[in-house]
Protein backbone atom coordinates (compact mmCIF):
# COMPACT_ATOMS: atom_id res chain seq x y z
CA UNK A 1 0.00 0.00 0.00
CA UNK A 2 1.09 3.16 -1.16
CA UNK A 3 0.55 5.96 1.99
CA UNK A 4 -0.14 9.97 0.41
CA UNK A 5 0.01 12.73 2.99
CA UNK A 6 -1.88 16.05 2.29
CA UNK A 7 -1.19 17.81 5.18
CA UNK A 8 -2.50 21.22 3.88
CA UNK A 9 -5.85 20.14 1.87
CA UNK A 10 -8.65 22.21 -0.02
CA UNK A 11 -12.21 21.93 -1.05
CA UNK A 12 -11.40 23.08 -4.69
CA UNK A 13 -14.15 25.23 -6.51
CA UNK A 14 -14.93 25.93 -9.74
CA UNK A 15 -17.29 28.88 -11.03
CA UNK A 16 -18.23 29.05 -14.68
CA UNK A 17 -19.49 32.93 -15.15
CA UNK A 18 -19.06 34.51 -18.82
CA UNK A 19 -16.77 36.82 -19.03
CA UNK A 20 -15.13 38.04 -15.75
CA UNK A 21 -15.43 41.87 -14.84
CA UNK A 22 -13.56 43.39 -11.96
CA UNK A 23 -15.85 45.05 -9.68
CA UNK A 24 -18.71 43.44 -11.07
CA UNK A 25 -21.31 40.75 -9.81
CA UNK A 26 -21.10 37.71 -11.51
CA UNK A 27 -24.44 34.90 -11.68
CA UNK A 28 -22.42 32.00 -10.86
CA UNK A 29 -23.68 29.14 -13.63
CA UNK A 30 -22.31 26.10 -12.75
CA UNK A 31 -20.70 25.19 -9.44
CA UNK A 32 -18.00 22.45 -9.46
CA UNK A 33 -16.18 20.65 -6.03
CA UNK A 34 -13.31 18.58 -5.67
CA UNK A 35 -11.07 17.21 -2.76
CA UNK A 36 -8.29 19.37 -3.65
CA UNK A 37 -4.35 18.94 -2.74
CA UNK A 38 -1.62 17.40 -4.39
CA UNK A 39 -1.33 14.18 -2.19
CA UNK A 40 -5.14 13.70 -3.18
CA UNK A 41 -3.88 13.72 -6.53
CA UNK A 42 -1.84 11.23 -5.96
CA UNK A 43 -4.05 8.87 -4.24
CA UNK A 44 -6.34 9.26 -7.41
CA UNK A 45 -4.25 8.46 -10.07
CA UNK A 46 -2.51 5.44 -8.35
CA UNK A 47 -6.21 4.57 -6.94
CA UNK A 48 -6.98 4.99 -11.08
CA UNK A 49 -4.39 2.18 -12.10
CA UNK A 50 -5.38 -0.09 -9.32
CA UNK A 51 -2.64 0.20 -7.33
CA UNK A 52 -3.12 0.06 -3.50
CA UNK A 53 -3.18 3.29 -1.70
CA UNK A 54 -4.81 5.19 1.51
CA UNK A 55 -4.96 9.19 1.63
CA UNK A 56 -3.79 10.89 5.01
CA UNK A 57 -3.63 14.38 6.39
CA UNK A 58 -5.27 17.23 8.43
CA UNK A 59 -9.33 17.79 7.26
CA UNK A 60 -11.60 20.75 9.24
CA UNK A 61 -14.45 22.20 9.67
CA UNK A 62 -17.48 22.35 7.78
CA UNK A 63 -14.76 22.59 4.82
CA UNK A 64 -13.28 19.36 5.93
CA UNK A 65 -15.74 17.73 6.16
CA UNK A 66 -17.08 18.55 2.74
CA UNK A 67 -13.94 17.24 1.23
CA UNK A 68 -14.47 14.07 3.40
CA UNK A 69 -17.85 13.67 1.58
CA UNK A 70 -16.25 14.23 -1.99
CA UNK A 71 -13.38 11.65 -1.11
CA UNK A 72 -16.21 8.88 -1.21
CA UNK A 73 -16.15 6.34 -4.06
CA UNK A 74 -12.28 7.64 -4.29
CA UNK A 75 -9.28 6.28 -3.12
CA UNK A 76 -9.43 5.06 0.59
CA UNK A 77 -8.76 7.97 3.22
CA UNK A 78 -7.86 8.70 7.02
CA UNK A 79 -7.33 12.00 7.90
CA UNK A 80 -6.98 13.53 11.58
CA UNK A 81 -9.53 15.87 12.78
CA UNK A 82 -8.01 19.77 13.48
CA UNK A 83 -10.49 22.37 15.27
CA UNK A 84 -9.17 25.18 12.02
CA UNK A 85 -11.45 25.43 8.66
CA UNK A 86 -9.86 23.71 5.84
CA UNK A 87 -9.13 26.00 3.05
CA UNK A 88 -11.00 26.63 -0.24
CA UNK A 89 -9.14 27.16 -3.30
CA UNK A 90 -11.73 29.37 -6.26
CA UNK A 91 -11.05 29.12 -9.75
CA UNK A 92 -13.45 31.50 -11.50
CA UNK A 93 -13.43 30.12 -15.06
CA UNK A 94 -14.44 32.41 -18.23
CA UNK A 95 -14.26 32.21 -21.27
CA UNK A 96 -10.97 33.29 -22.10
CA UNK A 97 -9.03 31.30 -18.67
CA UNK A 98 -9.38 30.90 -14.89
CA UNK A 99 -8.96 33.20 -11.92
CA UNK A 100 -7.81 31.87 -8.66
CA UNK A 101 -8.09 32.43 -4.91
CA UNK A 102 -6.46 30.73 -2.79
CA UNK A 103 -7.32 31.31 0.31
CA UNK A 104 -4.44 30.73 3.31
CA UNK A 105 -4.48 27.10 5.45
CA UNK A 106 -6.52 26.87 8.91
CA UNK A 107 -3.43 26.99 11.55
CA UNK A 108 -2.65 23.29 13.04
CA UNK A 109 -1.96 23.59 17.29
CA UNK A 110 0.73 21.58 18.11
CA UNK A 111 -1.16 18.70 19.66
CA UNK A 112 -3.03 18.30 16.44
CA UNK A 113 0.20 18.02 14.76
CA UNK A 114 1.57 15.91 17.41
CA UNK A 115 -1.69 13.72 16.87
CA UNK A 116 -1.14 13.24 13.08
CA UNK A 117 2.45 12.55 13.31
CA UNK A 118 1.39 9.67 15.40
CA UNK A 119 -1.33 8.79 13.03
CA UNK A 120 1.42 8.82 10.19
CA UNK A 121 3.26 6.68 12.56
CA UNK A 122 0.92 3.60 12.52
CA UNK A 123 -0.15 3.91 8.72
CA UNK A 124 3.51 3.91 7.36
CA UNK A 125 4.09 0.84 9.34
CA UNK A 126 1.73 -0.80 6.82
CA UNK A 127 2.70 1.34 3.64
CA UNK A 128 4.99 0.12 0.69
CA UNK A 129 5.85 3.76 0.31
CA UNK A 130 4.87 7.13 1.66
CA UNK A 131 4.30 10.13 -0.61
CA UNK A 132 4.55 13.81 1.14
CA UNK A 133 2.83 16.12 -1.07
CA UNK A 134 2.67 19.91 -1.16
CA UNK A 135 2.67 22.92 1.36
CA UNK A 136 2.57 22.45 5.16
CA UNK A 137 -0.18 24.10 6.76
CA UNK A 138 0.64 27.31 9.21
CA UNK A 139 1.58 26.03 12.58
CA UNK A 140 3.20 22.67 11.12
CA UNK A 141 6.73 22.87 11.88
CA UNK A 142 9.01 24.04 8.81
CA UNK A 143 11.03 20.50 9.62
CA UNK A 144 7.53 18.25 9.37
CA UNK A 145 7.89 16.27 6.26
CA UNK A 146 11.76 15.46 8.03
CA UNK A 147 9.97 14.19 11.11
CA UNK A 148 7.51 12.10 9.31
CA UNK A 149 10.45 10.73 6.71
CA UNK A 150 12.55 9.73 9.66
CA UNK A 151 9.62 8.56 11.89
CA UNK A 152 8.44 6.01 8.88
CA UNK A 153 11.67 4.63 9.21
CA UNK A 154 12.80 1.76 6.76
CA UNK A 155 9.56 2.26 4.55
CA UNK A 156 10.90 4.68 1.66
CA UNK A 157 9.58 8.01 1.19
CA UNK A 158 8.93 9.92 -1.75
CA UNK A 159 8.91 14.19 -1.10
CA UNK A 160 7.54 17.12 -3.78
CA UNK A 161 7.50 19.96 -1.70
CA UNK A 162 9.29 23.18 -2.66
CA UNK A 163 10.91 26.48 -0.33
CA UNK A 164 12.73 25.40 3.46
CA UNK A 165 10.12 22.40 4.08
CA UNK A 166 11.81 20.96 0.63
CA UNK A 167 15.42 21.76 2.13
CA UNK A 168 14.37 20.42 5.86
CA UNK A 169 12.82 17.03 4.06
CA UNK A 170 16.27 16.60 1.92
CA UNK A 171 18.38 16.35 4.95
CA UNK A 172 16.52 13.47 6.11
CA UNK A 173 17.63 11.19 3.53
CA UNK A 174 14.02 10.85 1.20
CA UNK A 175 14.16 8.65 -1.40
CA UNK A 176 13.28 10.73 -3.99
CA UNK A 177 12.78 14.04 -4.12
CA UNK A 178 10.56 15.85 -7.41
CA UNK A 179 11.17 19.21 -7.43
CA UNK A 180 10.27 21.28 -10.22
CA UNK A 181 12.85 22.83 -12.14
CA UNK A 182 11.89 26.38 -10.54
CA UNK A 183 11.46 24.84 -7.13
CA UNK A 184 14.82 23.66 -7.66
CA UNK A 185 16.05 26.57 -8.98
CA UNK A 186 14.60 28.59 -6.10
CA UNK A 187 16.56 25.69 -3.44
CA UNK A 188 19.87 26.38 -5.00
CA UNK A 189 22.49 28.61 -7.13
CA UNK A 190 21.76 26.60 -10.83
CA UNK A 191 24.52 24.91 -12.09
CA UNK A 192 24.23 25.69 -15.68
CA UNK A 193 22.92 22.54 -16.73
CA UNK A 194 19.53 20.53 -15.83
CA UNK A 195 21.56 17.05 -14.78
CA UNK A 196 24.37 19.55 -12.57
CA UNK A 197 21.35 20.97 -10.73
CA UNK A 198 19.80 17.74 -10.05
CA UNK A 199 22.91 16.40 -8.47
CA UNK A 200 23.59 19.68 -6.15
CA UNK A 201 20.02 19.10 -4.95
CA UNK A 202 20.85 15.13 -4.42
CA UNK A 203 24.03 16.28 -2.44
CA UNK A 204 21.64 17.64 0.04
CA UNK A 205 20.95 14.08 1.09
CA UNK A 206 18.19 12.47 -0.92
CA UNK A 207 18.72 9.13 -2.63
CA UNK A 208 17.50 10.16 -5.98
CA UNK A 209 16.82 13.68 -7.25
CA UNK A 210 13.83 13.70 -10.23
CA UNK A 211 13.29 17.32 -11.56
CA UNK A 212 9.82 17.65 -14.04
CA UNK A 213 10.67 20.09 -16.68
CA UNK A 214 7.07 20.77 -18.00
CA UNK A 215 7.21 19.14 -22.11
CA UNK A 216 10.41 19.04 -21.80
CA UNK A 217 10.02 15.95 -19.62
CA UNK A 218 12.34 14.42 -16.32
CA UNK A 219 16.08 14.87 -15.66
CA UNK A 220 16.88 12.48 -12.79
CA UNK A 221 20.48 12.02 -10.71
CA UNK A 222 20.34 8.47 -8.69
CA UNK A 223 22.85 6.13 -7.31
CA UNK A 224 23.02 4.40 -10.51
CA UNK A 225 23.30 6.94 -12.80
CA UNK A 226 21.68 10.03 -14.27
CA UNK A 227 19.04 9.77 -16.96
CA UNK A 228 16.74 12.69 -19.31
CA UNK A 229 13.22 11.03 -20.41
CA UNK A 230 11.57 13.15 -22.72
CA UNK A 231 7.79 12.90 -24.12
CA UNK A 232 7.37 12.03 -28.12
CA UNK A 233 5.47 15.07 -28.47
CA UNK A 234 3.78 17.85 -26.44
CA UNK A 235 0.46 17.09 -25.14
CA UNK A 236 -2.22 19.63 -25.01
CA UNK A 237 -4.35 19.97 -22.19
CA UNK A 238 -4.27 21.12 -18.10
CA UNK A 239 -0.71 20.60 -16.65
CA UNK A 240 -1.94 21.13 -12.94
CA UNK A 241 -1.95 17.81 -11.65
CA UNK A 242 0.70 16.18 -13.91
CA UNK A 243 3.69 16.76 -11.42
CA UNK A 244 1.32 14.88 -9.05
CA UNK A 245 0.54 12.20 -11.79
CA UNK A 246 4.67 11.79 -12.32
CA UNK A 247 5.07 11.17 -8.22
CA UNK A 248 1.89 8.68 -8.37
CA UNK A 249 4.18 6.73 -10.58
CA UNK A 250 7.69 7.43 -9.50
CA UNK A 251 5.69 5.97 -5.82
CA UNK A 252 4.94 2.71 -7.75
CA UNK A 253 7.86 2.13 -9.25
CA UNK A 254 9.86 2.44 -5.88
CA UNK A 255 7.31 0.32 -4.41
CA UNK A 256 8.11 -1.96 -6.88
CA UNK A 257 11.73 -1.83 -7.56
CA UNK A 258 11.20 -0.87 -11.17
CA UNK A 259 14.57 -0.33 -12.79
CA UNK A 260 15.02 3.84 -12.77
CA UNK A 261 14.64 3.63 -16.51
CA UNK A 262 11.41 2.36 -16.77
CA UNK A 263 10.24 3.90 -13.75
CA UNK A 264 11.04 7.20 -15.61
CA UNK A 265 9.38 6.17 -18.54
CA UNK A 266 6.67 5.74 -16.97
CA UNK A 267 6.47 8.85 -14.88
CA UNK A 268 6.50 10.80 -18.09
CA UNK A 269 3.93 8.77 -19.99
CA UNK A 270 1.10 9.07 -17.08
CA UNK A 271 2.20 13.05 -16.30
CA UNK A 272 0.99 13.71 -19.96
CA UNK A 273 -1.43 11.66 -19.43
CA UNK A 274 -2.63 13.86 -16.63
CA UNK A 275 -2.28 16.77 -18.69
CA UNK A 276 -4.68 15.63 -21.21
CA UNK A 277 -7.04 14.72 -19.11
CA UNK A 278 -9.08 18.17 -18.15
CA UNK A 279 -8.91 17.83 -14.22
CA UNK A 280 -6.37 17.35 -11.98
CA UNK A 281 -5.63 14.26 -9.86
CA UNK A 282 -7.29 12.28 -13.25
CA UNK A 283 -5.60 10.81 -16.08
CA UNK A 284 -6.23 9.62 -19.38
CA UNK A 285 -5.64 5.86 -19.57
CA UNK A 286 -5.63 5.46 -22.97
CA UNK A 287 -3.32 8.24 -23.94
CA UNK A 288 -0.68 6.35 -21.26
CA UNK A 289 -0.65 3.13 -22.83
CA UNK A 290 -0.23 4.53 -26.36
CA UNK A 291 2.39 7.21 -25.39
CA UNK A 292 4.18 4.84 -23.00
CA UNK A 293 6.29 2.95 -25.59
CA UNK A 294 7.26 5.64 -27.25
CA UNK A 295 8.95 7.87 -24.36
CA UNK A 296 12.77 8.41 -24.83
CA UNK A 297 15.00 7.54 -21.94
CA UNK A 298 18.67 8.66 -22.45
CA UNK A 299 21.45 8.13 -19.98
CA UNK A 300 23.60 11.24 -19.25
CA UNK B 1 -41.44 37.44 18.45
CA UNK B 2 -40.90 38.34 14.78
CA UNK B 3 -40.10 35.87 12.48
CA UNK B 4 -37.98 36.04 9.94
CA UNK B 5 -37.76 33.54 6.69
CA UNK B 6 -35.00 33.51 4.70
CA UNK B 7 -35.66 30.77 2.11
CA UNK B 8 -32.49 31.06 0.20
CA UNK B 9 -29.76 32.08 2.66
CA UNK B 10 -26.19 31.80 1.74
CA UNK B 11 -22.65 31.66 3.33
CA UNK B 12 -20.88 34.95 2.15
CA UNK B 13 -17.51 34.56 2.01
CA UNK B 14 -15.49 37.92 1.65
CA UNK B 15 -11.45 37.63 0.02
CA UNK B 16 -8.82 40.02 0.63
CA UNK B 17 -6.26 40.86 -2.35
CA UNK B 18 -3.90 43.41 -3.29
CA UNK B 19 -5.55 43.98 -6.71
CA UNK B 20 -7.83 41.91 -8.67
CA UNK B 21 -5.96 40.41 -11.70
CA UNK B 22 -8.40 38.55 -14.46
CA UNK B 23 -6.85 35.27 -15.21
CA UNK B 24 -4.00 35.79 -12.43
CA UNK B 25 -3.55 34.18 -8.86
CA UNK B 26 -4.54 35.55 -6.08
CA UNK B 27 -3.09 34.69 -2.29
CA UNK B 28 -5.93 35.61 -0.17
CA UNK B 29 -4.83 37.65 2.51
CA UNK B 30 -8.08 37.19 5.17
CA UNK B 31 -11.19 35.79 4.50
CA UNK B 32 -14.22 36.17 6.07
CA UNK B 33 -17.39 34.38 6.77
CA UNK B 34 -20.77 35.57 7.20
CA UNK B 35 -24.55 34.08 7.62
CA UNK B 36 -26.04 35.81 4.45
CA UNK B 37 -29.46 36.27 3.07
CA UNK B 38 -31.70 39.24 3.68
CA UNK B 39 -34.17 37.71 6.57
CA UNK B 40 -30.84 36.94 8.18
CA UNK B 41 -29.85 40.73 7.88
CA UNK B 42 -33.09 41.78 9.36
CA UNK B 43 -33.13 38.99 12.71
CA UNK B 44 -29.72 40.28 13.30
CA UNK B 45 -30.78 44.12 13.22
CA UNK B 46 -33.72 43.32 15.17
CA UNK B 47 -31.72 41.22 17.83
CA UNK B 48 -29.40 44.20 18.25
CA UNK B 49 -32.44 46.45 18.89
CA UNK B 50 -33.11 43.80 22.04
CA UNK B 51 -36.27 42.84 19.72
CA UNK B 52 -37.58 38.91 20.15
CA UNK B 53 -37.15 37.53 17.14
CA UNK B 54 -36.72 34.03 14.95
CA UNK B 55 -35.10 33.12 12.50
CA UNK B 56 -36.04 30.10 9.79
CA UNK B 57 -35.52 29.26 6.35
CA UNK B 58 -33.89 26.03 4.78
CA UNK B 59 -30.01 25.08 5.13
CA UNK B 60 -28.38 22.01 3.81
CA UNK B 61 -25.69 20.20 4.03
CA UNK B 62 -21.70 20.69 4.85
CA UNK B 63 -22.05 25.08 3.44
CA UNK B 64 -25.48 24.66 5.62
CA UNK B 65 -23.53 23.83 8.99
CA UNK B 66 -20.99 25.85 8.76
CA UNK B 67 -23.82 28.62 8.01
CA UNK B 68 -25.59 27.15 11.46
CA UNK B 69 -22.41 27.48 13.37
CA UNK B 70 -21.80 31.79 12.03
CA UNK B 71 -25.33 32.18 13.62
CA UNK B 72 -24.36 30.99 16.77
CA UNK B 73 -24.27 34.43 19.17
CA UNK B 74 -27.07 35.85 17.10
CA UNK B 75 -30.49 35.62 16.70
CA UNK B 76 -32.20 32.33 17.88
CA UNK B 77 -32.66 30.30 14.10
CA UNK B 78 -34.60 27.39 13.49
CA UNK B 79 -33.84 25.90 10.64
CA UNK B 80 -35.23 23.05 8.52
CA UNK B 81 -32.53 20.93 6.77
CA UNK B 82 -32.23 20.05 3.12
CA UNK B 83 -30.56 18.25 1.26
CA UNK B 84 -29.18 19.95 -0.97
CA UNK B 85 -25.82 22.48 -0.52
CA UNK B 86 -26.36 25.97 0.64
CA UNK B 87 -24.92 28.39 -1.50
CA UNK B 88 -21.89 30.90 -0.78
CA UNK B 89 -21.59 34.26 -2.43
CA UNK B 90 -17.79 34.99 -2.73
CA UNK B 91 -17.07 38.44 -2.51
CA UNK B 92 -13.49 39.10 -3.67
CA UNK B 93 -12.39 42.89 -2.02
CA UNK B 94 -9.54 44.70 -3.46
CA UNK B 95 -7.97 48.38 -3.48
CA UNK B 96 -10.79 48.81 -6.03
CA UNK B 97 -13.82 48.09 -4.97
CA UNK B 98 -15.51 44.49 -4.60
CA UNK B 99 -16.39 41.47 -6.99
CA UNK B 100 -18.72 38.81 -6.63
CA UNK B 101 -19.72 35.42 -7.70
CA UNK B 102 -23.09 34.57 -6.99
CA UNK B 103 -23.79 30.61 -6.52
CA UNK B 104 -27.19 29.32 -7.64
CA UNK B 105 -29.18 28.28 -4.84
CA UNK B 106 -29.85 24.45 -3.83
CA UNK B 107 -32.70 22.82 -5.50
CA UNK B 108 -35.41 22.52 -2.94
CA UNK B 109 -37.66 19.08 -3.04
CA UNK B 110 -41.42 19.11 -3.05
CA UNK B 111 -41.40 17.64 0.51
CA UNK B 112 -38.30 19.67 1.65
CA UNK B 113 -40.62 22.61 1.05
CA UNK B 114 -44.01 21.12 2.34
CA UNK B 115 -41.87 20.14 5.59
CA UNK B 116 -40.31 23.67 5.68
CA UNK B 117 -44.31 25.29 4.85
CA UNK B 118 -45.35 22.77 8.08
CA UNK B 119 -42.75 24.50 10.12
CA UNK B 120 -43.30 27.49 9.25
CA UNK B 121 -47.08 27.24 10.27
CA UNK B 122 -46.27 26.20 14.04
CA UNK B 123 -43.62 28.79 14.48
CA UNK B 124 -46.19 31.42 12.65
CA UNK B 125 -48.69 30.70 15.29
CA UNK B 126 -46.08 32.11 18.88
CA UNK B 127 -45.27 35.13 16.04
CA UNK B 128 -46.49 38.84 16.30
CA UNK B 129 -44.93 39.70 12.94
CA UNK B 130 -43.51 37.22 9.99
CA UNK B 131 -41.15 38.66 7.51
CA UNK B 132 -40.61 36.92 4.15
CA UNK B 133 -37.89 39.02 2.63
CA UNK B 134 -35.38 37.39 -0.56
CA UNK B 135 -35.48 35.22 -3.69
CA UNK B 136 -37.10 31.25 -3.25
CA UNK B 137 -34.62 28.68 -3.99
CA UNK B 138 -35.23 26.87 -7.23
CA UNK B 139 -37.51 23.87 -6.59
CA UNK B 140 -39.76 26.11 -4.37
CA UNK B 141 -42.99 26.90 -5.62
CA UNK B 142 -43.01 30.47 -7.38
CA UNK B 143 -46.23 31.47 -5.20
CA UNK B 144 -44.52 30.12 -1.86
CA UNK B 145 -44.75 33.54 0.00
CA UNK B 146 -48.20 33.70 -0.97
CA UNK B 147 -48.68 30.10 0.78
CA UNK B 148 -46.86 31.44 3.32
CA UNK B 149 -49.03 34.49 3.83
CA UNK B 150 -52.32 32.42 3.98
CA UNK B 151 -50.93 30.31 6.55
CA UNK B 152 -50.25 32.90 8.63
CA UNK B 153 -53.34 33.48 9.10
CA UNK B 154 -54.05 36.65 11.26
CA UNK B 155 -49.94 37.23 11.79
CA UNK B 156 -49.31 39.97 9.92
CA UNK B 157 -46.55 39.71 7.20
CA UNK B 158 -44.40 41.63 5.53
CA UNK B 159 -42.73 40.55 2.04
CA UNK B 160 -39.16 41.86 0.84
CA UNK B 161 -38.88 40.07 -2.82
CA UNK B 162 -39.02 40.30 -6.22
CA UNK B 163 -40.41 39.66 -9.72
CA UNK B 164 -43.04 36.73 -10.18
CA UNK B 165 -42.62 35.67 -5.79
CA UNK B 166 -43.24 39.60 -5.48
CA UNK B 167 -46.11 39.50 -7.78
CA UNK B 168 -47.38 36.25 -6.44
CA UNK B 169 -47.32 37.87 -2.60
CA UNK B 170 -49.07 40.97 -3.65
CA UNK B 171 -52.40 38.53 -4.20
CA UNK B 172 -52.01 37.07 -1.00
CA UNK B 173 -53.00 39.59 1.21
CA UNK B 174 -49.63 41.05 3.18
CA UNK B 175 -49.99 43.85 5.53
CA UNK B 176 -46.40 45.91 3.92
CA UNK B 177 -44.32 44.85 0.85
CA UNK B 178 -41.56 46.69 0.69
CA UNK B 179 -39.73 46.85 -2.84
CA UNK B 180 -37.12 49.27 -4.12
CA UNK B 181 -37.71 51.50 -6.95
CA UNK B 182 -35.94 49.21 -9.52
CA UNK B 183 -38.04 46.19 -8.43
CA UNK B 184 -41.11 48.10 -8.49
CA UNK B 185 -40.27 49.67 -11.95
CA UNK B 186 -40.22 45.92 -13.02
CA UNK B 187 -43.34 44.95 -11.48
CA UNK B 188 -45.42 47.06 -13.06
CA UNK B 189 -45.52 49.86 -16.04
CA UNK B 190 -44.51 53.31 -14.18
CA UNK B 191 -47.25 55.90 -13.69
CA UNK B 192 -44.86 58.81 -14.11
CA UNK B 193 -44.95 59.45 -9.83
CA UNK B 194 -43.06 57.41 -6.80
CA UNK B 195 -46.25 57.90 -4.80
CA UNK B 196 -48.52 56.78 -8.08
CA UNK B 197 -46.67 53.62 -8.44
CA UNK B 198 -46.66 52.80 -4.78
CA UNK B 199 -50.39 53.15 -5.04
CA UNK B 200 -50.66 51.04 -8.00
CA UNK B 201 -48.37 48.13 -6.26
CA UNK B 202 -50.93 48.52 -3.10
CA UNK B 203 -53.60 48.07 -5.95
CA UNK B 204 -52.28 44.15 -6.49
CA UNK B 205 -53.56 43.49 -3.24
CA UNK B 206 -51.21 44.45 0.30
CA UNK B 207 -52.21 46.72 3.03
CA UNK B 208 -49.38 48.80 2.96
CA UNK B 209 -46.67 49.38 -0.37
CA UNK B 210 -43.53 51.09 1.20
CA UNK B 211 -41.03 51.82 -1.55
CA UNK B 212 -37.40 52.18 -0.94
CA UNK B 213 -35.47 55.27 -3.22
CA UNK B 214 -32.17 54.88 -1.73
CA UNK B 215 -30.82 58.28 -0.19
CA UNK B 216 -34.13 59.47 -1.35
CA UNK B 217 -35.80 58.08 1.87
CA UNK B 218 -39.40 56.18 1.37
CA UNK B 219 -42.61 56.56 0.06
CA UNK B 220 -45.53 54.67 1.57
CA UNK B 221 -49.13 54.13 0.19
CA UNK B 222 -51.47 53.12 3.39
CA UNK B 223 -54.87 52.80 3.93
CA UNK B 224 -54.47 55.52 6.02
CA UNK B 225 -52.48 57.68 3.60
CA UNK B 226 -49.75 57.93 1.49
CA UNK B 227 -45.88 59.85 2.87
CA UNK B 228 -42.75 60.81 1.86
CA UNK B 229 -40.04 60.17 4.63
CA UNK B 230 -36.68 61.53 4.49
CA UNK B 231 -32.62 61.60 6.13
CA UNK B 232 -31.71 65.08 6.99
CA UNK B 233 -28.36 64.08 4.69
CA UNK B 234 -26.90 61.23 3.02
CA UNK B 235 -24.97 59.17 4.93
CA UNK B 236 -21.71 57.55 3.54
CA UNK B 237 -20.95 54.10 3.62
CA UNK B 238 -22.26 50.29 2.48
CA UNK B 239 -26.00 50.62 1.53
CA UNK B 240 -26.16 46.28 1.37
CA UNK B 241 -28.38 45.95 4.08
CA UNK B 242 -30.13 49.07 4.11
CA UNK B 243 -33.19 47.46 3.01
CA UNK B 244 -33.20 44.99 5.39
CA UNK B 245 -32.66 47.84 8.17
CA UNK B 246 -35.93 49.29 6.71
CA UNK B 247 -38.16 45.65 7.27
CA UNK B 248 -37.00 45.12 10.68
CA UNK B 249 -38.30 48.51 11.67
CA UNK B 250 -41.15 48.06 9.70
CA UNK B 251 -41.67 44.86 10.98
CA UNK B 252 -41.22 46.24 14.58
CA UNK B 253 -43.54 49.36 14.05
CA UNK B 254 -45.96 46.92 12.66
CA UNK B 255 -45.53 44.61 15.54
CA UNK B 256 -45.72 47.37 18.29
CA UNK B 257 -48.93 49.38 16.12
CA UNK B 258 -46.76 52.77 15.78
CA UNK B 259 -48.28 54.97 13.61
CA UNK B 260 -46.84 55.45 10.08
CA UNK B 261 -45.61 58.96 10.16
CA UNK B 262 -43.26 57.40 13.12
CA UNK B 263 -42.89 54.18 11.92
CA UNK B 264 -41.08 55.62 8.40
CA UNK B 265 -39.18 57.95 10.44
CA UNK B 266 -37.80 54.36 12.29
CA UNK B 267 -37.45 52.74 9.41
CA UNK B 268 -35.73 55.61 7.55
CA UNK B 269 -33.23 56.49 10.44
CA UNK B 270 -32.24 52.94 11.01
CA UNK B 271 -31.44 52.22 7.44
CA UNK B 272 -28.81 55.38 7.47
CA UNK B 273 -27.61 53.25 10.63
CA UNK B 274 -27.27 50.37 8.41
CA UNK B 275 -25.14 51.90 6.20
CA UNK B 276 -22.75 53.50 8.11
CA UNK B 277 -21.97 50.04 9.37
CA UNK B 278 -19.37 48.10 7.45
CA UNK B 279 -21.19 44.96 7.07
CA UNK B 280 -24.98 44.00 6.12
CA UNK B 281 -27.12 43.20 8.90
CA UNK B 282 -25.06 45.36 11.23
CA UNK B 283 -26.40 48.96 12.11
CA UNK B 284 -24.72 51.45 13.94
CA UNK B 285 -26.93 52.16 16.28
CA UNK B 286 -25.29 55.67 17.87
CA UNK B 287 -26.24 57.12 14.69
CA UNK B 288 -29.29 55.52 14.61
CA UNK B 289 -30.36 57.58 17.75
CA UNK B 290 -28.51 60.80 16.64
CA UNK B 291 -30.05 60.70 12.90
CA UNK B 292 -33.66 59.94 13.80
CA UNK B 293 -35.06 63.16 15.70
CA UNK B 294 -34.64 65.06 12.10
CA UNK B 295 -35.98 61.91 9.48
CA UNK B 296 -38.52 64.62 7.85
CA UNK B 297 -41.64 62.68 7.09
CA UNK B 298 -44.79 64.64 4.54
CA UNK B 299 -48.21 63.53 3.58
CA UNK B 300 -48.26 63.48 0.10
Amino acid sequence: MILTVTANPALDVTYRVATLVPHGTHRVSAVAERAGGKGLNVARVLHALGEPVLATGLLGGATGARVGELLAGGPPASFVPIAGETRRTVAVADDGDATGFWEPGPAVSAGEWAAFVSHFRSLAEAADVVVLSGSLPPGAPVDGYATLITLAGSTPAIVDTSGASLRHALAAGPDIVKPNAAELAALLAPAGSPVRDAQAARRLGAEAVVVSHGPGGLVAATASGCWRSRPPYAVAGNPTGAGDACVAALARGLAAGTPWPDRLRDAVALSAAAVAAPVAGDVDLDLYERIRPDVTTEEL
